[in-house]
């Protein structure tokens, strides 16, 4: 195979495994080329990617040596689509009643999703994350998104257990905003003692959702490193109870009478 | 640029926008390069992306002519893949009380979901699909895997109203297995009239629930052109209800007392 084809099965190959570990021999084996040659193109590959802003080649030495995709989202980059993201969303056709925004359309568009998911994986990439927790149903597309970018699986806390997933774990927990009693359901198999977690939804106001998940993986030793969401917003009637978290964007002053938002860039770009 | 910093920077940007008709001078000015070179760069690029059985560039002559990347993936891909899934699905210890099948960590892998929503999208591919619609939970990743090839939104039907979606619309069904009368919920705002719809879901077993998802639809007059399931399934108490699906993986023989289970590739292979 001749460089220039070589070169796009590259970048293909990266982009489709991030984080994993190949060896050298498996290029020079699958493409019939030398490791000289191989390492040239892992240079240019490289290099590109970096100019580009959407990552770099982690290349280990020695006889179990290889290389490895890292996707990163350069701050710049991530910086202008947070603005344009508040943009979009300081749009007074958003207010719903009860001072709630409508962000269906951004969470149903799947290029924006990925997107959101690049942003926050890139904060969460050195943290040596085991898996993606979500809560059912608005966090779940963004938590592939970041899972996705960390190349670890997703597990999904439901309001209610399914006979499908076989026997579970449930908490109850008082949700911040509606003030009730709620229930919260992970099933035994999906999560293994003592992981390493992020946790991330679409949304928070005081929480109480997020507080929730916090108790209910307490119950499988795990360990909860990072705490994303898209974005967050002031509750006047509640503190918030969660004090370790990256946000995207931060919505303040929804007005429902003037029909005015106010939409920042959140505590990811501090 | 030189033509190897281009390759790997091109092969990025089409696979980061598919089907999005992009016109060469977008990559003349990019690249700061000759219309002849970019028009070399893309037979590369096509040439390569079709040798790797996961899609084509399609080139638009004359003055509004461009390019534009679309995914595929190959039969062959596709039918290794769809092997692979019921070989992992043939575990007895997926068996659940009830015959259901445990395949949360299946739908937890999101590179595993990717390749479920390739297989998928490719067989929609020819459809002109303006949205995908699931319901929740389960179908959701793999809704936004087939949006995602598809370059379209992604559209959440609820068992409940939120608050946060505004006015909705909703319908009573009749679940195949359950026999119980339930409801779903679509959002006014979330669909425009008129739409071609692809409907999404990871299981099927008498097709209830995506009977309801069609009543639902025709409130919004969408034409469902396409239903794509991961799992189907014989339910021994019920007749199907829908008969145009397609599916990756058939279930059939769940044997609770020898803890046995047969899984063969469902009709998208025949």
């Amino acid at each position: 195979m001749k460089r220039s084809d070589r070169l796009v099965a590259l970048t293909n190959y990266f982009l489709e495994n991030p984080r994993t570990h190949t060896s050298l021999p498996f290029f020079t084996t699958k493409f019939d080329a030398a490791k000289s040659s191989i390492s040239e193109d892992l240079g240019i590959v490289d290099r590109v990617l970096r100019e580009e802003g959407i990552g770099s080649l982690e290349t280990l030495p020695g006889a179990a040596g290889g290389v490895k995709y890292i996707p990163h989202f350069s701050r710049k980059k991530g910086e202008n689509f947070i603005q344009e993201l508040c943009h979009t969303l300081e749009d007074s056709s958003r207010i719903l009643p009860g001072g709630y925004l409508y962000m269906s359309d951004i969470l149903g568009d799947p290029h924006m999703v990925k997107q959101i998911g690049r942003v926050l994986a890139s904060a969460f990439s050195d943290l040596e994350i085991d898996v993606v927790v979500t809560v059912a149903t608005k966090g779940i597309p963004l938590a592939y998104a970041v899972a996705s970018v960390l190349s670890v699986p997703v597990v999904i806390v439901r309001r209610d257990p399914k006979v499908t997933e076989g026997s579970s774990v449930s908490i109850n927990y008082v949700s911040g905003s509606s003030r009730k009693i709620q229930t919260m359901v992970l099933p035994k198999r999906s999560l293994q003692e003592g992981a390493n977690v992020c946790i991330i939804d679409d949304f928070m106001k005081a929480g109480g959702t997020i507080n929730g998940m916090k108790s209910l993986l307490e119950e499988f030793n795990a360990n909860v490193k990072a705490i994303g969401v898209l974005a967050e917003a002031d509750d006047e009637e509640d503190e918030r109870v969660v004090e370790d978290y990256t946000s995207l964007v931060k919505i303040t002053n929804v007005d429902i009478k003037q029909r005015n938002i106010e939409v920042n860039p959140g505590n990811i770009t501090e």
